[in-house]
């Protein structure tokens, strides 16, 4: 059930959600704005990456677009179909990073994606992937129960097994293993779908596409506003650092990008602003730094 | 001619070249001082790590000494014998790295260690490896000459083709292939040594081990006073994003470690204290920001 399958349509809902989120960023930031760079790939396609810094609500803020397409898509590209690797393909896709001034704030990040791989006289095999997660540096159990609720909404109408299925690969995938922690407190994370069809396929990356901004505006109008110590700033750009860790440790598009001649600083526009690594920091126990790994970044049901 | 190995006294070395790299950074330092954490490994062995942490010359100092063992060697830890992975082994080893407060004065890393991998009925294999290199944020031929002109010397007496051949084993090593860009400005860099027999290869490790505080020393003692601006100090911050990308992308001693349960805190102990990204970062033509990538880390034959 492969479907007629239409880039162009993809291309066009993802250059407006790039607008939309852009717009909304803004919106929320007064002060600060997206500065834009277009870039051309040698190898094929380009880009339109925005980068927001500095702001009064967001330290730093990516939000990028880019269309590539390459004679041989590399192993990497498909974790179920490593038969497509070789073939022709075209990858599009939209992410954000969003990492606000606020400790109280969350970092949060979305991706959705298409990719196509062809080979003459063989139907195009097509996928959809992408989603969506939270990092906060103090957790709130109202930021973490709404941020889910969001993304079970994202997912409900396409069946009641869709949420509890990319929620657990999100919990899966953003774990740093040699921290035994997860980064955050997770959302949705999905890839190689195409088993409903391209038209259904296409409207559930739309749906979580379009369900990240309503998932985290209203946590950051929440806590965009709280006072907060030189301590518990210092607690960020320390937690900053495991963001880093995973990023470049484990994140197979951060990786993939670096090692197949990708745009740099696009691909690296999710590392945070400022960052601080301390040896052997412990946290004092049952304060709200020690309850963040033990009580948010250990998987769990946020929507019970 | 494998020769007689003698790990007793490679640990007695390594041990007292610790205490010494650390009282010489203390010295200099004359106001913070390093804490020191024994710790064990699970899977058999342990180590020292000592740490120093904003002092007033030294913004974060690592000083590691660690002896672990193990059932089977894993593939990676040695580039040019793949037949030994599996055996039972030891690895001993110190490794340094040290990240100054101001940015006049470079970051320097310095690692020494001692391998051996045995099975019943054979005869026990065994290696050497280690180095040194700097990593300036800004640039100082003087200081370039001096680093290079000390890795020499430690060579020397081994055989006119040493210092160039591990000279530029450290440049093909220390390369941040994303950015096309070295990570300093070198020194040296030598792995599965065992080609002169125990005896000389074990002093050549400490010709190696001896010779850095000499090389690094008087550098720090040269810049260390520098008067400096809030914009040197933001470019240092932003640079050293690239020694966390190396570290974290490429160092296979860092990977090695987080994938096969190392001690975290110790492998990880080689990250700058504070880092910055900035996007799409360029610097002033002419200025000594640009001047660092084009003319230092850029390799270079530094003995001319």
């Amino acid at each position: 059930m492969s479907g007629t399958i239409n880039i162009g349509d993809v291309e066009t809902y993802l250059l407006a959600l790039q607008d939309r989120i852009c717009g909304e960023v803004e919106d929320v930031d007064t002060r600060a704005r997206f500065h834009e760079d277009a870039w051309e790939r040698r190898q094929g396609g380009g880009g339109i990456s925005r980068a927001l810094e500095r702001g009064a609500v967001f330290e730093k803020a990516g939000v990028n677009f880019s269309h590539v397409h390459g004679d041989r898509l590399p192993p990497s590209a498909s974790i179920s179909r490593p038969e497509v690797a070789g073939r022709s393909f075209q990858a599009i896709g939209v992410s954000a990073v969003i990492h606000p001034e606020n400790p109280f704030v969350p970092t949060s990040h979305m991706n959705v994606r298409f990719f196509v791989a062809e080979k003459p006289g063989a139907e195009p095999v097509w996928w959809f992937g992408g989603g969506f997660d939270l990092t906060p540096c103090y957790g709130f159990e109202e930021d973490a129960r709404h941020w889910h609720s969001v993304a079970h909404t994202a997912c409900v109408e396409f069946g009641e097994d869709v949420y509890p299925k990319f929620k657990q690969w999100c919990d899966d995938y953003f774990f740093i293993r040699h921290r035994g922690e997860a980064r955050g407190i997770g959302g949705l994370f999905f890839d190689d779908l195409n088993d409903w069809g391209f038209a259904r396929c296409f409207e559930f990356m739309r749906s979580v596409g379009d369900h990240y901004m309503p998932a985290y505006r209203p946590i950051v109008e929440r806590r965009k506003d709280t006072t907060y110590s030189d301590q518990q700033k210092d607690f960020q750009l320390y937690r900053r650092g495991r963001y880093v860790e995973f990023n470049l440790v484990y994140d197979r598009g951060t990786l993939f990008g670096l090692q197949s001649d990708g745009r740099v600083e696009s691909i690296l526009m999710s590392l945070p602003p400022r960052v601080q690594w301390q040896y052997n920091r412990k946290e004092e126990p049952g304060s709200d730094e020690a309850r963040l790994v033990e009580e948010f970044l250990t998987p769990r049901d946020w929507l019970e």
